[in-house]
């Protein structure tokens, strides 16, 4: 997986804190990819793994999400609610977007978006609107979504290949193909 | 006007519906900008207009979107409702998708989103999830968003240049500056 990831151009974080290296460091590259994940980063993770098996046990889709202000305190949280709202845009970041309420732009610009799942091209962008400057991926071996957009235009995107956040979807889509077909415009 | 989005790479249809041209063809122009106006786009555009003084009527930022079928059936319209409902995610594009619901990706497919405002990020980001198509612009003049990323996905942009729709942002931005730069993360 991780020589899939690099000749994509991507760097994932070890899955024990306990191995924790700056992967920008340690591969000795000069691009662009920089993986600072923390024991912090595990800990906010977890508070977006709350929120998407609340989902799960909600009959929805297992996707969670955390704003996360640079002092650790949780601005907002929440999850997917396609099938509990009958909601199209109401995807773990904006759900938690929405729970955070309004914001001044300096508050987003030093916060953290944490999300069990790689964000889509609609989630990507209220990352890119409100200036977010760091997200948290829990994974992204199930979807791929915006995380190259996201670098380029400047945003820090660290992945924490979770093995419970893999089989979680891993899972949900197995059993329900169609409903997370549509969740992603497919 | 059209001299700075012509060197911008952009291309606006005329306000006049009865000086309709194809701005490609007019143009000989050879890239990918194509603004095939029609009558049917300044009458969507007008349902996104009703949306657009809704809100402002509720004391809200005036942007109104509609998701429109090929058939012309209005699948769904909304407004920006950071006023109204507190929320950083409803904005007219997002609104009118909420209003939408849940939808096969076929029709999404098949549709249109008639926005009185440039889309933002975050808009911009949900019309390349559901792959609209196609984007119709009230105006771009007060807020340019994601029209040349949305090209480079292959959407279709057309933009009005939409004398009401102009007014109506100018006024609000004038008034009411912090709300406009919070909706925009500024």
């Amino acid at each position: 997986m991780t020589r899939v990831l690099q000749t994509l151009g991507l760097t994932t974080c070890p899955t024990d804190p306990s191995s924790l290296t700056r992967a920008s460091e340690a591969s000795g590259a000069s691009g662009g990819i920089v993986c600072q994940m923390s024991m912090d980063d595990r800990a906010t993770l977890e508070v977006a793994k709350v929120q998407a098996r609340l989902g799960l046990a909600e009959g929805g889709i297992p996707i969670g999400a955390a704003l996360v202000a640079d002092d650790g305190a949780v601005l907002g949280a929440g999850h997917n609610r396609r099938v509990q709202l009958g909601s199209p845009i109401r995807h773990g970041e904006t759900d938690a977007l929405e729970a955070a309420g309004r914001l001044p732009a300096r508050v987003y610009r030093a916060s953290t978006m944490v999300t069990t799942l790689s964000p889509c091209d609609m989630c990507t962008g209220a990352i890119l609107l409100y200036e977010i400057p760091r997200v948290v991926i829990g994974e992204h071996r199930t979807f791929l979504g915006g995380e190259a957009y996201l670098r380029s235009r400047g945003v820090e995107v660290v992945v924490l290949d979770d093995a419970e956040c893999i089989w979680l979807m891993r899972d949900f889509i197995a059993a329900n193909p169609a409903l997370w077909n549509e969740d992603i415009g497919e």
